[in-house]
Protein backbone atom coordinates (compact mmCIF):
# COMPACT_ATOMS: atom_id res chain seq x y z
CA UNK A 1 0.00 0.00 0.00
CA UNK A 2 1.49 3.09 -0.81
CA UNK A 3 0.04 7.03 -1.19
CA UNK A 4 0.25 9.05 -4.39
CA UNK A 5 -0.73 12.59 -4.58
CA UNK A 6 -1.95 14.12 -7.96
CA UNK A 7 -2.15 17.84 -9.17
CA UNK A 8 -5.05 18.23 -11.68
CA UNK A 9 -6.38 21.21 -14.16
CA UNK A 10 -10.10 21.55 -14.86
CA UNK A 11 -12.86 23.31 -16.70
CA UNK A 12 -15.40 23.22 -14.30
CA UNK A 13 -18.05 24.44 -16.91
CA UNK A 14 -19.39 21.04 -18.15
CA UNK A 15 -19.29 19.03 -14.62
CA UNK A 16 -21.56 18.95 -11.97
CA UNK A 17 -18.94 20.11 -9.88
CA UNK A 18 -15.91 18.22 -7.68
CA UNK A 19 -17.95 15.75 -5.85
CA UNK A 20 -18.89 12.12 -6.84
CA UNK A 21 -22.77 12.05 -7.16
CA UNK A 22 -24.35 9.04 -8.81
CA UNK A 23 -26.05 9.84 -12.32
CA UNK A 24 -23.75 12.73 -12.78
CA UNK A 25 -20.70 14.01 -14.47
CA UNK A 26 -18.10 14.83 -11.56
CA UNK A 27 -14.57 15.69 -11.65
CA UNK A 28 -14.07 13.46 -8.25
CA UNK A 29 -16.16 10.13 -10.40
CA UNK A 30 -14.37 10.99 -13.76
CA UNK A 31 -10.94 10.59 -11.72
CA UNK A 32 -12.17 7.38 -9.80
CA UNK A 33 -13.17 6.03 -13.11
CA UNK A 34 -9.67 6.59 -14.43
CA UNK A 35 -7.87 5.42 -11.84
CA UNK A 36 -9.94 2.24 -11.67
CA UNK A 37 -9.06 1.60 -15.36
CA UNK A 38 -5.45 2.07 -14.82
CA UNK A 39 -5.03 0.03 -11.30
CA UNK A 40 -7.71 -2.23 -11.35
CA UNK A 41 -8.63 -1.00 -8.21
CA UNK A 42 -12.01 0.59 -7.11
CA UNK A 43 -11.21 3.11 -5.23
CA UNK A 44 -12.45 6.76 -3.36
CA UNK A 45 -10.17 9.57 -3.52
CA UNK A 46 -9.98 12.75 -1.27
CA UNK A 47 -9.36 16.12 -2.99
CA UNK A 48 -8.28 19.55 -0.97
CA UNK A 49 -11.57 20.61 -1.07
CA UNK A 50 -15.06 20.52 -3.06
CA UNK A 51 -16.07 22.58 -5.92
CA UNK A 52 -18.90 23.69 -7.31
CA UNK A 53 -20.17 23.22 -10.54
CA UNK A 54 -19.20 25.73 -13.10
CA UNK A 55 -15.65 26.31 -10.63
CA UNK A 56 -12.17 25.74 -12.45
CA UNK A 57 -9.03 24.54 -10.68
CA UNK A 58 -5.56 25.16 -12.33
CA UNK A 59 -4.16 22.80 -9.28
CA UNK A 60 -6.54 20.96 -7.44
CA UNK A 61 -4.38 17.99 -4.97
CA UNK A 62 -6.06 14.86 -5.16
CA UNK A 63 -5.29 12.00 -2.87
CA UNK A 64 -5.82 8.11 -2.42
CA UNK A 65 -3.88 4.89 -1.73
CA UNK A 66 -3.48 2.09 -3.91
CA UNK A 67 -1.71 -1.43 -4.88
CA UNK A 68 -0.73 -0.62 -7.76
CA UNK A 69 3.69 -1.19 -8.65
CA UNK A 70 3.35 1.73 -11.42
CA UNK A 71 5.69 3.96 -10.99
CA UNK A 72 4.50 7.49 -9.96
CA UNK A 73 5.43 9.08 -12.75
CA UNK A 74 3.90 7.07 -15.26
CA UNK A 75 0.64 8.43 -13.56
CA UNK A 76 -0.11 11.41 -15.25
CA UNK A 77 0.21 10.34 -18.95
CA UNK A 78 -1.65 6.91 -18.17
CA UNK A 79 -4.71 9.08 -16.73
CA UNK A 80 -4.37 12.07 -19.20
CA UNK A 81 -4.57 9.35 -21.93
CA UNK A 82 -8.25 8.05 -20.76
CA UNK A 83 -8.99 11.39 -18.83
CA UNK A 84 -11.95 13.40 -20.78
CA UNK A 85 -10.05 16.24 -21.98
CA UNK A 86 -11.96 18.85 -19.41
CA UNK A 87 -9.83 17.26 -17.06
CA UNK A 88 -5.92 17.07 -17.16
CA UNK A 89 -3.26 15.80 -14.23
CA UNK A 90 -0.45 18.19 -14.16
CA UNK A 91 1.83 16.15 -11.67
CA UNK A 92 2.26 13.23 -10.11
CA UNK A 93 4.34 12.08 -6.43
CA UNK A 94 4.28 9.53 -3.44
CA UNK A 95 3.77 10.69 -0.53
CA UNK A 96 3.78 9.15 3.28
CA UNK A 97 0.75 7.25 3.99
CA UNK A 98 -1.40 9.28 6.22
CA UNK A 99 -1.27 12.25 3.93
CA UNK A 100 -4.85 13.55 3.62
CA UNK A 101 -5.41 16.37 0.75
CA UNK A 102 -8.13 18.29 2.98
CA UNK A 103 -6.13 17.74 6.56
CA UNK A 104 -3.03 18.46 5.34
CA UNK A 105 -3.58 21.52 3.31
CA UNK A 106 -2.12 24.91 5.05
CA UNK A 107 -3.14 27.03 2.28
CA UNK A 108 -5.21 27.53 -0.60
CA UNK A 109 -5.25 30.48 -2.98
CA UNK A 110 -8.21 31.25 -5.32
CA UNK A 111 -8.81 33.73 -8.05
CA UNK A 112 -12.14 35.41 -9.23
CA UNK A 113 -12.27 36.70 -13.02
CA UNK A 114 -14.49 40.15 -13.81
CA UNK A 115 -14.93 42.07 -16.75
CA UNK A 116 -16.13 45.72 -16.80
CA UNK A 117 -17.07 46.74 -20.41
CA UNK A 118 -19.94 47.73 -21.59
CA UNK A 119 -20.22 44.69 -24.01
CA UNK A 120 -19.01 40.93 -22.56
CA UNK A 121 -15.67 39.55 -23.47
CA UNK A 122 -16.46 36.91 -25.70
CA UNK A 123 -13.83 34.79 -24.21
CA UNK A 124 -14.58 34.87 -20.64
CA UNK A 125 -17.80 33.07 -21.09
CA UNK A 126 -17.05 30.50 -19.11
CA UNK A 127 -14.26 31.92 -16.65
CA UNK A 128 -15.99 35.26 -15.98
CA UNK A 129 -18.45 37.82 -14.58
CA UNK A 130 -19.40 40.31 -16.79
CA UNK A 131 -20.49 43.66 -14.55
CA UNK A 132 -21.70 46.10 -17.17
CA UNK A 133 -20.88 49.13 -14.95
CA UNK A 134 -17.46 50.17 -14.63
CA UNK A 135 -15.96 49.34 -11.16
CA UNK A 136 -13.35 51.41 -9.30
CA UNK A 137 -10.89 49.04 -8.74
CA UNK A 138 -8.72 51.08 -6.12
CA UNK A 139 -11.64 51.67 -4.29
CA UNK A 140 -12.09 47.34 -4.61
CA UNK A 141 -8.43 46.76 -3.70
CA UNK A 142 -8.21 49.95 -0.39
CA UNK A 143 -11.82 47.02 0.37
CA UNK A 144 -9.67 44.13 -0.28
CA UNK A 145 -7.14 44.70 2.13
CA UNK A 146 -9.29 44.87 4.95
CA UNK A 147 -9.97 40.91 4.43
CA UNK A 148 -6.23 40.37 5.14
CA UNK A 149 -5.39 39.06 8.94
CA UNK A 150 -7.27 35.76 11.33
CA UNK A 151 -10.99 37.36 11.52
CA UNK A 152 -14.61 35.66 12.09
CA UNK A 153 -15.37 35.30 8.68
CA UNK A 154 -19.14 34.48 9.61
CA UNK A 155 -20.52 37.03 7.24
CA UNK A 156 -19.05 35.95 4.29
CA UNK A 157 -20.38 32.25 3.74
CA UNK A 158 -23.70 30.88 2.60
CA UNK A 159 -25.41 29.03 5.26
CA UNK A 160 -26.15 25.40 6.02
CA UNK A 161 -22.75 23.83 7.26
CA UNK A 162 -21.78 23.26 10.77
CA UNK A 163 -18.47 24.00 11.58
CA UNK A 164 -16.48 24.31 14.51
CA UNK A 165 -15.80 27.80 14.02
CA UNK A 166 -15.92 30.33 11.58
CA UNK A 167 -12.35 32.06 12.15
CA UNK A 168 -10.03 31.79 9.21
CA UNK A 169 -6.62 33.90 8.60
CA UNK A 170 -6.15 35.22 5.46
CA UNK A 171 -2.97 35.98 4.26
CA UNK A 172 -3.28 37.79 1.03
CA UNK A 173 -6.44 39.71 -0.99
CA UNK A 174 -5.52 41.84 -4.20
CA UNK A 175 -8.05 43.67 -6.77
CA UNK A 176 -6.07 44.37 -9.79
CA UNK A 177 -6.16 44.51 -13.63
CA UNK A 178 -3.36 42.28 -14.82
CA UNK A 179 -3.49 42.79 -18.35
CA UNK A 180 -2.21 45.54 -20.54
CA UNK A 181 -3.80 44.74 -23.46
CA UNK A 182 -7.18 43.68 -21.84
CA UNK A 183 -7.71 46.54 -19.37
CA UNK A 184 -11.37 45.33 -18.46
CA UNK A 185 -10.63 42.09 -17.12
CA UNK A 186 -10.09 42.28 -13.55
CA UNK A 187 -8.59 39.60 -11.12
CA UNK A 188 -9.69 39.22 -7.51
CA UNK A 189 -6.58 36.79 -5.53
CA UNK A 190 -7.12 35.96 -2.03
CA UNK A 191 -5.13 33.26 -0.16
CA UNK A 192 -6.10 32.01 3.17
CA UNK A 193 -5.56 29.03 5.66
CA UNK A 194 -9.06 27.65 5.31
CA UNK A 195 -12.46 29.28 3.31
CA UNK A 196 -16.08 28.78 3.99
CA UNK A 197 -18.76 27.58 2.09
CA UNK A 198 -18.94 30.07 -1.12
CA UNK A 199 -16.44 32.66 1.08
CA UNK A 200 -14.28 34.06 -2.08
CA UNK A 201 -17.75 34.14 -4.06
CA UNK A 202 -19.41 36.12 -1.28
CA UNK A 203 -16.26 38.64 -1.35
CA UNK A 204 -17.01 38.68 -4.29
CA UNK A 205 -20.13 39.65 -4.43
CA UNK A 206 -19.49 42.15 -1.76
CA UNK A 207 -16.48 43.97 -3.73
CA UNK A 208 -18.32 44.56 -6.92
CA UNK A 209 -21.07 46.39 -4.47
CA UNK A 210 -18.05 48.55 -3.10
CA UNK A 211 -16.29 48.64 -6.80
CA UNK A 212 -19.96 49.89 -7.96
CA UNK A 213 -20.26 52.81 -5.44
CA UNK A 214 -23.44 50.96 -4.17
CA UNK A 215 -21.52 50.49 -0.28
CA UNK A 216 -18.79 52.70 1.45
CA UNK A 217 -15.05 51.87 1.10
CA UNK A 218 -14.86 50.51 4.90
CA UNK A 219 -17.90 48.28 4.22
CA UNK A 220 -15.87 44.89 4.70
CA UNK A 221 -14.61 46.19 7.89
CA UNK A 222 -17.82 47.14 9.03
CA UNK A 223 -19.02 43.45 7.93
CA UNK A 224 -16.38 41.48 9.41
CA UNK A 225 -17.50 43.09 12.80
CA UNK A 226 -20.93 41.41 12.45
CA UNK A 227 -20.76 38.06 11.73
CA UNK A 228 -23.89 38.32 9.53
CA UNK A 229 -24.51 36.57 6.21
CA UNK A 230 -27.69 38.89 5.23
CA UNK A 231 -25.69 42.04 5.25
CA UNK A 232 -22.84 41.23 2.82
CA UNK A 233 -23.20 41.04 -1.04
CA UNK A 234 -24.77 38.75 -2.92
CA UNK A 235 -22.96 35.19 -3.59
CA UNK A 236 -20.98 35.80 -7.15
CA UNK A 237 -21.35 33.31 -10.19
CA UNK A 238 -19.57 30.27 -10.17
CA UNK A 239 -17.67 30.21 -13.04
CA UNK A 240 -15.27 33.45 -12.26
CA UNK A 241 -13.67 31.06 -9.42
CA UNK A 242 -10.24 29.21 -10.59
CA UNK A 243 -8.49 27.71 -7.27
CA UNK A 244 -5.33 28.56 -8.10
CA UNK A 245 -3.11 26.85 -5.70
CA UNK A 246 -3.24 24.21 -2.77
CA UNK A 247 0.06 24.12 -0.09
CA UNK A 248 1.33 21.54 1.99
CA UNK A 249 3.48 22.22 4.40
CA UNK A 250 6.58 20.08 5.61
CA UNK A 251 4.61 18.11 8.16
CA UNK A 252 2.19 17.06 5.14
CA UNK A 253 1.59 13.47 6.09
CA UNK A 254 0.18 14.90 10.16
CA UNK A 255 -3.51 14.20 10.53
CA UNK A 256 -3.33 17.56 12.68
CA UNK A 257 -6.56 19.14 12.49
CA UNK A 258 -6.66 22.49 11.69
CA UNK A 259 -9.32 25.13 10.13
CA UNK A 260 -8.26 23.20 6.76
CA UNK A 261 -11.24 20.49 7.83
CA UNK A 262 -12.87 22.36 5.69
CA UNK A 263 -14.56 20.29 2.63
CA UNK A 264 -16.09 23.06 1.49
CA UNK A 265 -17.15 24.40 -2.20
CA UNK A 266 -15.27 28.15 -1.90
CA UNK B 1 -27.91 56.07 -46.78
CA UNK B 2 -24.83 55.94 -44.49
CA UNK B 3 -22.10 53.83 -43.42
CA UNK B 4 -21.32 52.10 -40.66
CA UNK B 5 -18.26 49.66 -39.67
CA UNK B 6 -18.62 47.54 -36.37
CA UNK B 7 -15.90 46.40 -34.61
CA UNK B 8 -16.62 43.19 -33.22
CA UNK B 9 -15.77 39.81 -31.31
CA UNK B 10 -16.17 36.27 -31.66
CA UNK B 11 -15.31 32.80 -30.29
CA UNK B 12 -15.22 30.89 -33.37
CA UNK B 13 -15.58 27.17 -31.61
CA UNK B 14 -19.35 27.25 -32.43
CA UNK B 15 -19.41 28.85 -35.07
CA UNK B 16 -18.87 27.22 -39.32
CA UNK B 17 -17.20 30.12 -40.11
CA UNK B 18 -17.34 33.84 -40.53
CA UNK B 19 -19.12 33.72 -44.21
CA UNK B 20 -22.85 33.18 -44.72
CA UNK B 21 -23.87 29.95 -45.50
CA UNK B 22 -27.60 28.48 -46.02
CA UNK B 23 -28.34 26.32 -43.12
CA UNK B 24 -25.16 26.38 -41.06
CA UNK B 25 -24.70 29.25 -38.01
CA UNK B 26 -22.04 31.62 -39.65
CA UNK B 27 -21.12 35.35 -37.77
CA UNK B 28 -22.36 36.94 -40.75
CA UNK B 29 -25.73 35.20 -40.42
CA UNK B 30 -26.26 36.32 -36.98
CA UNK B 31 -24.72 39.37 -37.41
CA UNK B 32 -27.26 40.19 -40.20
CA UNK B 33 -30.23 38.66 -38.56
CA UNK B 34 -29.25 41.10 -35.46
CA UNK B 35 -29.10 43.91 -37.82
CA UNK B 36 -32.02 42.96 -39.53
CA UNK B 37 -33.99 43.03 -36.08
CA UNK B 38 -32.52 46.12 -35.72
CA UNK B 39 -33.50 48.34 -38.82
CA UNK B 40 -36.05 46.15 -40.46
CA UNK B 41 -33.83 45.90 -43.07
CA UNK B 42 -32.27 42.64 -45.07
CA UNK B 43 -28.85 43.70 -45.51
CA UNK B 44 -25.75 42.05 -46.33
CA UNK B 45 -22.50 43.01 -44.12
CA UNK B 46 -18.79 42.97 -45.47
CA UNK B 47 -16.55 41.46 -43.16
CA UNK B 48 -12.71 42.70 -42.83
CA UNK B 49 -12.07 39.06 -44.11
CA UNK B 50 -13.17 35.48 -43.66
CA UNK B 51 -12.17 33.04 -41.14
CA UNK B 52 -12.69 29.42 -40.90
CA UNK B 53 -14.76 27.50 -38.48
CA UNK B 54 -13.42 27.79 -34.99
CA UNK B 55 -10.92 30.65 -35.84
CA UNK B 56 -12.06 33.25 -33.36
CA UNK B 57 -11.57 37.30 -33.59
CA UNK B 58 -11.15 39.85 -30.69
CA UNK B 59 -11.49 42.38 -33.22
CA UNK B 60 -12.88 42.20 -37.10
CA UNK B 61 -14.28 44.58 -38.66
CA UNK B 62 -17.51 44.78 -40.43
CA UNK B 63 -19.33 47.45 -42.92
CA UNK B 64 -22.47 48.04 -43.90
CA UNK B 65 -24.81 50.58 -44.92
CA UNK B 66 -28.28 51.21 -43.65
CA UNK B 67 -30.99 53.74 -44.09
CA UNK B 68 -31.78 53.30 -40.42
CA UNK B 69 -31.80 56.89 -38.11
CA UNK B 70 -30.96 55.31 -35.21
CA UNK B 71 -27.54 57.06 -33.55
CA UNK B 72 -24.57 55.30 -34.01
CA UNK B 73 -24.06 54.69 -30.40
CA UNK B 74 -27.01 52.91 -29.75
CA UNK B 75 -25.49 50.37 -32.55
CA UNK B 76 -23.59 47.79 -30.04
CA UNK B 77 -26.06 47.89 -27.32
CA UNK B 78 -29.05 46.99 -28.98
CA UNK B 79 -27.51 44.27 -30.77
CA UNK B 80 -25.30 42.40 -27.72
CA UNK B 81 -29.17 42.64 -26.53
CA UNK B 82 -30.24 40.16 -29.38
CA UNK B 83 -26.71 38.85 -30.51
CA UNK B 84 -26.07 35.41 -29.44
CA UNK B 85 -23.55 35.11 -26.40
CA UNK B 86 -20.28 34.31 -28.31
CA UNK B 87 -20.46 37.39 -30.79
CA UNK B 88 -20.27 40.70 -28.88
CA UNK B 89 -20.00 44.24 -30.79
CA UNK B 90 -17.50 46.25 -29.22
CA UNK B 91 -17.33 49.77 -31.09
CA UNK B 92 -20.10 51.06 -33.85
CA UNK B 93 -18.74 54.35 -35.75
CA UNK B 94 -20.01 56.42 -39.21
CA UNK B 95 -17.58 56.03 -42.00
CA UNK B 96 -17.93 57.84 -45.26
CA UNK B 97 -19.96 55.72 -48.25
CA UNK B 98 -18.12 53.56 -50.42
CA UNK B 99 -15.62 52.69 -47.07
CA UNK B 100 -15.10 48.89 -47.79
CA UNK B 101 -14.07 46.61 -45.02
CA UNK B 102 -12.05 44.60 -47.55
CA UNK B 103 -10.73 47.07 -49.81
CA UNK B 104 -9.59 49.78 -47.08
CA UNK B 105 -7.87 47.10 -44.73
CA UNK B 106 -4.37 48.78 -44.29
CA UNK B 107 -2.74 45.99 -42.07
CA UNK B 108 -4.49 42.76 -40.44
CA UNK B 109 -2.62 41.72 -36.70
CA UNK B 110 -2.99 37.36 -36.00
CA UNK B 111 -2.21 35.75 -32.85
CA UNK B 112 -1.43 32.07 -32.96
CA UNK B 113 -1.46 30.06 -29.33
CA UNK B 114 0.56 27.51 -29.06
CA UNK B 115 1.16 25.07 -25.30
CA UNK B 116 3.71 23.12 -24.95
CA UNK B 117 3.43 20.88 -21.83
CA UNK B 118 3.39 16.94 -21.72
CA UNK B 119 -0.55 16.90 -20.16
CA UNK B 120 -2.74 20.12 -22.18
CA UNK B 121 -4.09 23.27 -20.66
CA UNK B 122 -7.48 22.32 -20.33
CA UNK B 123 -8.32 26.35 -20.48
CA UNK B 124 -6.89 26.25 -24.16
CA UNK B 125 -8.99 23.60 -25.19
CA UNK B 126 -10.79 25.64 -27.46
CA UNK B 127 -8.39 28.50 -27.83
CA UNK B 128 -4.84 27.30 -28.39
CA UNK B 129 -2.70 24.10 -29.99
CA UNK B 130 -0.96 21.32 -27.32
CA UNK B 131 2.50 19.96 -28.97
CA UNK B 132 3.31 17.38 -26.20
CA UNK B 133 6.75 17.82 -27.10
CA UNK B 134 9.17 21.14 -25.69
CA UNK B 135 9.48 23.98 -28.71
CA UNK B 136 12.72 25.45 -28.80
CA UNK B 137 10.78 29.31 -28.67
CA UNK B 138 14.47 30.81 -29.41
CA UNK B 139 14.63 29.18 -32.44
CA UNK B 140 11.42 30.03 -33.26
CA UNK B 141 11.91 33.54 -32.74
CA UNK B 142 14.90 32.97 -35.13
CA UNK B 143 13.18 31.86 -37.98
CA UNK B 144 9.83 33.86 -37.41
CA UNK B 145 12.00 36.93 -38.14
CA UNK B 146 13.01 35.68 -41.24
CA UNK B 147 9.22 36.17 -42.31
CA UNK B 148 9.46 39.78 -41.99
CA UNK B 149 9.29 41.67 -45.44
CA UNK B 150 7.82 41.71 -48.31
CA UNK B 151 8.27 38.38 -49.64
CA UNK B 152 6.37 35.92 -52.03
CA UNK B 153 4.14 33.82 -49.31
CA UNK B 154 3.61 30.74 -52.62
CA UNK B 155 4.98 28.51 -50.09
CA UNK B 156 2.83 29.36 -47.00
CA UNK B 157 -0.92 29.09 -48.69
CA UNK B 158 -3.16 26.29 -49.30
CA UNK B 159 -4.55 25.65 -52.89
CA UNK B 160 -6.85 26.56 -54.70
CA UNK B 161 -7.50 30.56 -54.53
CA UNK B 162 -6.73 32.59 -57.62
CA UNK B 163 -4.82 35.72 -56.74
CA UNK B 164 -3.23 38.00 -58.91
CA UNK B 165 -0.14 37.97 -56.67
CA UNK B 166 0.68 35.56 -53.83
CA UNK B 167 3.42 38.91 -52.57
CA UNK B 168 2.72 40.26 -49.26
CA UNK B 169 4.49 42.66 -46.73
CA UNK B 170 5.14 41.29 -43.43
CA UNK B 171 5.87 43.86 -40.69
CA UNK B 172 6.30 42.13 -37.46
CA UNK B 173 6.46 38.34 -36.76
CA UNK B 174 6.95 37.28 -33.24
CA UNK B 175 7.11 33.86 -31.12
CA UNK B 176 7.33 34.17 -27.33
CA UNK B 177 5.97 32.90 -23.47
CA UNK B 178 4.12 35.77 -22.75
CA UNK B 179 2.71 34.84 -19.18
CA UNK B 180 5.05 34.60 -16.36
CA UNK B 181 2.65 31.98 -15.08
CA UNK B 182 2.09 29.88 -17.18
CA UNK B 183 5.27 29.66 -19.15
CA UNK B 184 4.03 26.56 -21.37
CA UNK B 185 1.75 29.04 -23.54
CA UNK B 186 3.43 30.11 -26.73
CA UNK B 187 2.06 33.47 -28.86
CA UNK B 188 3.40 33.64 -32.53
CA UNK B 189 1.96 37.24 -33.98
CA UNK B 190 2.38 37.96 -36.75
CA UNK B 191 1.06 41.90 -38.93
CA UNK B 192 1.46 41.95 -42.98
CA UNK B 193 -0.71 43.92 -45.31
CA UNK B 194 -2.50 41.06 -46.42
CA UNK B 195 -2.58 37.11 -45.60
CA UNK B 196 -3.23 34.22 -48.13
CA UNK B 197 -5.52 31.36 -47.37
CA UNK B 198 -4.44 29.77 -44.48
CA UNK B 199 -1.26 31.79 -44.59
CA UNK B 200 -0.72 32.06 -40.70
CA UNK B 201 -1.75 28.31 -40.07
CA UNK B 202 0.87 27.35 -42.47
CA UNK B 203 3.60 29.75 -40.78
CA UNK B 204 2.62 27.59 -37.38
CA UNK B 205 2.53 24.19 -38.66
CA UNK B 206 6.64 25.17 -40.25
CA UNK B 207 7.72 27.04 -37.10
CA UNK B 208 6.58 23.62 -34.88
CA UNK B 209 8.55 22.13 -37.11
CA UNK B 210 11.50 23.90 -36.21
CA UNK B 211 10.95 24.12 -32.80
CA UNK B 212 10.91 20.44 -32.64
CA UNK B 213 14.71 20.48 -34.11
CA UNK B 214 12.65 18.70 -37.44
CA UNK B 215 13.60 21.10 -39.73
CA UNK B 216 16.56 23.91 -39.41
CA UNK B 217 16.78 27.04 -38.03
CA UNK B 218 16.84 28.99 -41.54
CA UNK B 219 14.28 26.65 -43.45
CA UNK B 220 11.75 29.79 -43.59
CA UNK B 221 14.31 31.53 -45.76
CA UNK B 222 14.73 28.39 -47.70
CA UNK B 223 10.74 28.20 -48.04
CA UNK B 224 10.66 32.13 -49.24
CA UNK B 225 12.37 31.16 -51.95
CA UNK B 226 10.97 28.39 -53.30
CA UNK B 227 7.31 28.94 -53.46
CA UNK B 228 6.18 25.76 -53.26
CA UNK B 229 3.54 25.14 -50.68
CA UNK B 230 4.20 21.06 -50.69
CA UNK B 231 7.18 21.74 -49.02
CA UNK B 232 6.39 24.20 -45.93
CA UNK B 233 4.83 22.41 -42.64
CA UNK B 234 1.49 21.21 -41.95
CA UNK B 235 -1.73 23.78 -41.97
CA UNK B 236 -2.12 24.03 -38.03
CA UNK B 237 -5.54 23.87 -36.45
CA UNK B 238 -8.05 26.80 -36.43
CA UNK B 239 -8.80 26.95 -32.86
CA UNK B 240 -5.28 28.46 -31.65
CA UNK B 241 -5.84 31.28 -34.28
CA UNK B 242 -7.49 34.74 -33.14
CA UNK B 243 -7.80 38.07 -35.79
CA UNK B 244 -6.38 40.15 -33.44
CA UNK B 245 -6.67 43.68 -34.98
CA UNK B 246 -7.65 45.58 -38.34
CA UNK B 247 -6.12 49.08 -39.51
CA UNK B 248 -7.42 51.41 -41.47
CA UNK B 249 -5.69 54.19 -43.07
CA UNK B 250 -6.80 58.08 -43.17
CA UNK B 251 -8.35 57.44 -46.95
CA UNK B 252 -9.97 55.07 -45.45
CA UNK B 253 -13.24 55.69 -48.10
CA UNK B 254 -10.88 54.76 -50.90
CA UNK B 255 -11.36 51.87 -53.36
CA UNK B 256 -8.06 51.65 -54.03
CA UNK B 257 -7.14 48.20 -54.51
CA UNK B 258 -4.61 47.23 -52.26
CA UNK B 259 -3.24 43.41 -51.85
CA UNK B 260 -6.11 43.55 -49.12
CA UNK B 261 -8.36 42.27 -51.94
CA UNK B 262 -7.81 39.16 -49.64
CA UNK B 263 -11.37 37.97 -48.09
CA UNK B 264 -9.40 34.58 -47.23
CA UNK B 265 -9.85 32.55 -44.19
CA UNK B 266 -6.19 32.96 -42.72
Amino acid sequence: MRAIKLTIAYDGTDFAGWQWQAGQRTVQGELETALAKLTGETMRVTGSGRTDSGVHAAAQVVSFTTESPLPVDVFPRALNATLPHDIAVIDAAEVPLGFHAIRAAKRKRYRYVLHDAPHHDVFLLRYGWHIRQRLDTDVMQHAARQLVGTHDFASFQTGGSVRKTTVRTVYDASVTRPLAEKPHVIHFEVEANGFLYNMVRVMIGTLVDIGRGFQPRDWIAELLGRCDRNQAGMTAPAQGLVLLRVDYGPDAASDETTPNEDDEPA
